[in-house]
């Protein structure tokens, strides 16, 4: 009944319905007025995603989401020949691979609202710390990131929106705007405290606003409960659902 | 795909995704294992809530939700002469209109686990800070709402659950087992605290977890990342989704 907003992405994600949390405040910003889904996959690369795709967004699905958000790259951007290897996409194949998601979600809905999310910066300090508190002194003393190769999944993934027309959010860029982002924004160098939360429901908010979902003007799902008449409540479920 | 669990109330519900708040919570217990849909309608009572439920759950459903927490009453105990008056639902009516709502919802699915819960205990003093916060010396000086009135609709909100064979949660009486509980639990004497949040949210997850949605045991929408070949990716996929 609702519109559908979907939310695609990684860890980053996944963890969007913690408290304080993006993607929760994204559902309550859009509270009677839109469902909101999370679709994150912690640890996932956009190749891994690849594989999601046609389960989470079926071609022949009769009521495609209205706004999808595309927001990978921080496991992509991680290094060859580090810790997280595994997960390393190189950055043209990111590219290529959000151009397919793009593709597809495209051929779900022609009007589908599409917006690509860059990976955050990179605290490399931040992760050297959360290393230490989980290895102790084993933990590696290279970077398995760095804010300078996760800069260039971020600029493909703004170049790509630019040549496909689509919405895009430059959170790399965005963050480092704040003195002190490191801390402010990075709970362990990666992953995103309630400020830096705030930031990504935000940004999101003001291009979905900016495009065509503006909350403030969308229909509540039914009538508020001060259109109810109490002596003849009916009335008012008839104008408004029956 | 998700399993779905839909959360039908009035502005206890509908404020369930704000920082904290007990759907949000509910929604990242289930996060990757269910989707969590907030159906709650600010002011609504039981009475009007009615009109709503063909819309909200269709019997012709192909996919019903696995769960419903029904939890209205808060302004069906609106007292009579008083201001929220136009809210009234007497207390047998009431209990009349939460047995139609469990037997629709029985209609569309016989296996479908409904969990009653009943209105929190209301804080008279905190209602009428409230009501002077917004009024001044125009408040009304009679309360709206009394914990005792809103008692009754909490025993015959339990006891229409143990008539149907139901699990409910009896959060007037559970509120009230806690020292302080009206400016614990309670941010303007009837909505909720984060800390009240957090007795909803532990409570819903106790029953489900009793009935047969334990988190922990329910799988995963798509691998772990940790399952996946960095080598050979496909392989989980094929395995899990495919």
């Amino acid at each position: 009944m609702r519109p559908q907003i979907v939310l695609f992405g990684d860890s980053i994600t996944e963890q969007s319905f913690r408290s304080g949390g993006w993607g929760a405040e994204l559902a309550n910003t859009y509270s009677r007025k839109a469902d909101v889904f999370v679709r994150g996959y912690g640890g996932y690369n956009t190749k891994w995603a690849l594989f999601l795709l046609h389960h989470i967004f079926p071609l022949a699905c009769t009521k495609p989401p209205v706004a999808v958000t595309i927001f990978f790259g921080a496991n992509d951007a991680a290094l060859q020949g580090r810790t997280s290897e595994r997960q390393h996409v190189p950055v043209e194949e990111y590219k290529e691979n959000l151009k397919k998601m793009v593709q597809h979600l495209k051929g779900c809905s022609t009007t589908m609202l599409v917006v690509l999310i860059t990976p955050p910066p990179v605290d490399e300090e931040g992760r050297r710390e959360y290393a230490r508190s989980l290895y102790g002194e084993k933990a590696m003393k290279l970077p398995e990131r760095t804010n300078e190769v996760t800069g260039t999944y971020a600029r493909h993934c703004v170049e790509l929106a630019k040549e496909l027309g689509l919405r895009s959010i430059d959170l790399w860029s965005k963050m480092q705007e704040t003195e002190g982002w490191q801390q402010k924004f990075l709970s362990d160098g990666l992953h995103l405290t309630a400020e830096g939360n705030a930031v990504v429901h935000r940004e999101v908010v003001k291009v979905f606003s900016e495009a065509w979902l503006y909350a403030a003007e969308m229909p509540n799902d039914f009538p508020h409960h001060s259109e109810i008449d109490g002596n003849d409540p009916e009335k008012a479920f008839q104008q408004r659902c029956l």
